[in-house]
């Protein structure tokens, strides 16, 4: 039975919520209790901005991946003054027990795991279109509740504050809309901000390509000879990683400033066609198509695994392997062999999806910037006097985005250094930051 | 006897020059042939714009150091179409025989070592003063020559098309007169260009910091407990090569951001008078003023080496050392002890003056680097269409960045990979770059 | 039906095995097949040695675990001669499809997945109380075999000629049987090899520590403090894969060579009781009992993670742990939580055993290295020169230990120089090795 | 006028001397003085075994590098209850001011910079042919000493109780002597002890290979293609070095076990002739003969820079560049072009000498591990009771070797773990050590 055919009551009589099994919410309760022990951050702002409620009165509707960490955002929100309602931003991901403990807790959650694509688009539509309460603040991942007041309640958006988008999809349609003067309230990307790009990307991949790959093949990575193609932060940190874990590795690169930085950090930097038929691993970091087009994965040797860490599953032309010449035989879960007429076997990971999704996870800490950044950005779009954001999309400020940094250095028992009255009068700067110009590159 | 009063001539009857002497030529000349071949980006760029001499009609007025690398770039400029005169932007700085190969090679050049402050700005003079040769192009370091021009020829700015600005004291200065509404024609800042930034700051420091110490001190790095005060691009290239020389790293930091790229790197972050009285070396990277104050240095332990690899000389407080009751015995050129009632003592480098400076040399290659976007900054000012740039200081396009980076690829026999048509289009990229959004951070 | 009571055969009709099914023979061939493709060591082997057939007339019995990398070894000591009989080592890790295929490609083996104690002595006693069929070497791992013969065939002795041991263990009992005047045979030491010494320890465990810390837990490794406990090679494998994650680790040491390399390697030497408090994570690489003692164990801040990658299970003392007024909860397979009374929680990694055995998988690369050193062992105890081998436990020979790692050079495309007869007259060095003394430390 | 002709005299009357000029004593105590503070082990050692002064008795002749190293040496034995005469080693080494200091404090020292050969062997002979002083104890570095005693005064190794041999030529001699059964006393080698071997090759090297060619070249190490040939203790530290600095490393090797090695830790393994002509450095530590021979050096590009790390001046073929042909050009101290006819131009630096002694120092850290092995050898064979050591070559006990590292550990704040007696007793250790099997690799 589809749980919009069930109406459930929490143990306080609360009804306004459409999710799995509300009986689920002990154990729910218990994975958030275990989320909050590593996302101090947000336990930090409670505290610290708890007293003045920066967010009373505002109203945020969210769509993202509902788990144990979101969780945590959004009672985190709420201790803050906000009212939420929610929704799920992806139909796989919902933690029933977790929407459970939501929904337990007071919250108004629609979502559960496996919805079909109407109920997808139902449960939006349930967090919006009610009399009694006429959102303010939009918190979206990937766009698509944002897209759905556009088109089915634009009027709504006159009393809609802002918008706050994570996705690097919903980041694009944002700037478009922009472009297209059609943006008519501010928007934060806060997939930019500083913090969380060094986070998604460089520090996170670092990890997670040698995670992934273990998990997947248990492939020993000591003289073992690897491309990377890209060079950016995904790239860095991929090259980084396997180079420490004594591999040899080439890059390959079109922007002639990454290709630059990749020979200084001691990387051959090579075009795909010169190594293709020596290589043991192919990684691709690029965000472009068909990288590891099929012209390269018919020299490629026997055995040799090829796996993606960009941005798409566009990058290597997977759909290229799907002819009869080639037979499929999955080894794993996550793992395909892909054997040419002579025998030869391509080790295709995820199906050329990414691979640190597929097969490695997402450190806590990692969602815990993530999460920290959107709390903040949802305080200083609420906040901001008249005038200071315009129908446009803003990077978050870098005060913000020093603070989530700052709130995130307990963690490493670390112990940041004050300016001195003199010294920040000698370099022209608050002694609370922000300590850098915009342009500076971290 | 003062060059100023002797008139000099060339093999070839030129006599618009003042330099120490002439017959310095033919070895000024080898070692511009020398930097040459350590130069190919400013090599290919006379080959590949050669043909069509884009600065035909640019009358460059230079005010930078006097090198054989400077010498490669003037001759760079003129083999382009430009006409230049050349005065020295340091009294100490200039080889005189460079400076002779360039006036037996017709150029006009106003420059010898151990010039007085007079001779510094009359040489300046006799580069503008002149009926014949109005400058239609600044190309400074320091800002000395545009603040002689505002000062004594105004009406000058009139026929000026661009400034080309290189330090960070000259691009600070030009800011100001920005702000202040006063700077009347467009400015290139090319101290920010990203490239330059990386092999200035980043690059360059990883390898000076271990040469400074070592010619200076011959400390052994293996197992030294080690103070890094600052992690921007310098800091992270000093805390990087210490870590991989054995030495136990701590940084400090002001700004959270940094702050917790350091930790993310593996770093200990510190207040300095936690570990003060345990390190072996202290390093100032900061930029900041009285970072070591005197209190810290009371408190190092005997034997601990100080030095500043930052971007002034006020980082130690090394006024605060003059003081009767300690002893200065200077052991070596560039090292200074400083002696303690007690005994103790501590090794102060350069005086507190920038360590790679003074006990290290910048490798050719960063030089090139910089010369090159000089070039390149010239030549975009000069040619751009009117109203491309105003009277504001800019930053160098990204896409001729990039064309810095691609001309010193082939010095590592570096490969890019070109974009296919289908990607380009996919990633809505010219084949030609730029290839990143302006707020990317490499 | 235990697999004793039942009486199975062949499709050639061979009966002298007992395994679980000799019906999974093809699946299991399939897997020794797969794992040919990465033991390209001992094929070569069969394709270099194999005209010679260097193990005609020898008898191996051996008592090993029964996987596909071990029938590649049985499957290549056959081609080179040899016959074998063979029975497990450990009563749970025989995979029952390589035994059946093994069975039927006419392999005398004794062994299933789960026996008894019982079934355990049973099976190697079957593959030695033979009338028609008497060993003449050995290849042990652990000397349960070596055991069984010295307490029940003492006699058989006089008939072999050699044993080849790989365990810590069974090495440990071969010493002490020699230093008691016990050993009647000439016994081989592999477990000391130099090659698989590096490979088991210092290569393996620097990507298992990693790998084993993600499967069971997670955790992100940048900014994290440890602590290693020992710096033998399993330590320093440990210590510079975390370094290069960006952890901050601490060692710490009882023999002061090894403390002296680790600080010349960059990391803090500390006593355990000094950074107890403040370490994310403790590993143990000892060797050693008690090493993390439960006064320690209490000392440890709320989510430390506890993990032991030496050689025994005693290195925690996770006995002192077994108390009432501490909770243990079972998060994952080897994962627990163990609880404090004031809700401290310190996450213990397979209660306290190996690490890399538990939670990671040993790569088929370096069981290839033991492999094939155990085959050269064999071959080199059987062939040698009445004389040469007393009744004593030997090292391999330098040079079969070169072979060994020569054979493996292939799959990193790796070029070995050879010397010129000059040069060999030169070191007085042959130029097919050995080509270092004894007591060469690599 | 030659030290020989002119007797000087001490401010306290000692005359059985032989020196530059005792009036630089002052100038060379000071030297001594710095020296000592940084050799805090043998410091420690005088005050650790002082009370028992164990080398009452000992009456040590002694033939070294005269520095003040050495002098701090010389003072600790004494301090220990030995008396000493010396010589020194090499005719150019020797500080004049600190031999005068020792003069004046009453050693008898024979030794001055720029001796004759005729000067050196009468220096030596001055120590020996003493009625009143024979000498019981030999310290030799090189063999010298020992071959003078065993060729004019045999009967004085009667009374000798033994050798103690710092150099690889000493320790040859040494082996051979005994192999030819004439060695009549015990001798040790200390070259090949355990920390020393680490400190003068894997973590001298590591720094001293960047700072040799810094100060030699000048040469950005980032993005540089190496070829390093030779991957032992020394290849292994400039190989790390120059991969934590950007380079992209290439190694050569004959030994298939450490070919192994350079393939885990990264790097490719290949023969000379694949990449010389690609490479920018060439840097040999092999120990052998013609390694970079003319082909390879006829082969390699422009710019080329050649140099040598390894144990003798024979691993570059410089006799073979000695040909009308080609052009040398000394460019610096230490620094050559050879040009090709074609006006290649390779770099060879120190022609072809060792890279570290001749364009880089040895921190003093180096020779304190030196010196204290020495010593303690000394002790060690003074009072070994009758028959341990026999007329043979031996390494330094195990437990001496951990008491030079242990004497060290102090310098890095670092702090030893000690066994329990519950621990030792497991492990079956003493606390004090050996800790470890004589095979031990470390």
């Amino acid at each position: 039975m589809s749980p919009r055919d069930r109406q459930q009551r929490s143990s306080k009589g609360h009804q306004d919520f459409c999710i799995k099994n509300i009986k689920q919410a002990d154990f729910g309760r218990r994975e958030i209790e275990i989320a909050e022990q590593e996302m101090p951050a947000l336990m930090a702002l409670r505290k610290r901005s708890g007293g003045e409620k920066p967010l009373v009165g505002a109203k945020v509707v969210g769509c993202t991946h509902i788990t144990a960490q979101t969780a945590v955002l959004m009672e985190t929100l709420s201790a803050l003054g906000a009212q939420c309602r929610w929704a799920a931003c992806n139909i796989y991901s919902t933690q029933n027990a977790v929407a459970a403990a939501l929904a337990e807790g007071g919250f108004s959650v629609f979502a559960w795991k496996g919805e079909s694509e109407d109920d997808f688009w139902w449960c939006i539509d349930r967090c919006v279109s009610l009399e009694a309460w006429q959102p303010n603040m939009i918190l979206d991942d990937g766009g698509d509740l944002t897209h759905w007041i556009f088109k089915k309640y634009p009027n709504m958006f006159k009393m809609i504050k802002g918008i706050v988008e994570e996705s690097v999809t919903g980041v694009h349609r944002l700037y478009q809309l922009s472009k297209a003067g059609r943006l008519c309230i501010p928007a934060m990307n806060v997939n930019d901000s500083i913090t969380k790009q060094k986070f998604d990307n460089l520090y996170c991949c670092r990890e997670s390509i040698l995670d992934g790959l273990k998990r997947s093949t248990d492939v020993m990575f000591g003289g073992k000879q690897v491309v990377v193609c890209g060079y950016g932060e995904v790239g860095k940190g991929c090259s980084a990683a396997l180079k420490a874990m004594g591999s040899v590795v080439n890059v390959t690169e079109v922007d002639p400033i990454c290709a630059l930085q990749a020979c200084m950090d001691g990387f051959r930097l090579v075009k795909l066609n010169e190594v293709i038929r020596q290589v043991d691993l192919v990684i691709t970091c690029t965000g472009n198509k068909n990288v590891v087009a099929r012209e390269y994965l018919d020299r490629m040797k026997n055995g040799c695994i090829v796996c993606n860490m960009g941005h798409s599953n566009t990058e290597i032309d997977v759909v290229s392997l799907r002819t009869p010449e080639l037979t499929w035989e999955k080894v794993r879960s996550q793992v395909d062999h892909v054997i040419w007429p002579d025998g030869k076997r391509i080790i295709l990971l995820a199906e050329g999806r990414l691979l640190n999704l597929s097969c490695s996870t997402v450190p806590t800490f990692v969602l815990s910037i993530t999460a920290t950044t959107q709390a903040l950005a949802l305080i200083e779009l609420y906040n901001a006097p008249e005038g200071r954001y315009k129908q446009d999309v803003y990077l978050l400020p870098k005060k913000m985005d020093e603070f989530v940094a700052s709130l995130h250095l307990p963690t490493f028992d670390a112990h940041l250094t004050e300016l001195t009255d003199e010294q920040g009068k000698y370099l022209g700067l608050s002694k609370t930051g922000p300590f850098k110009p915009n342009y500076y590159r971290y």
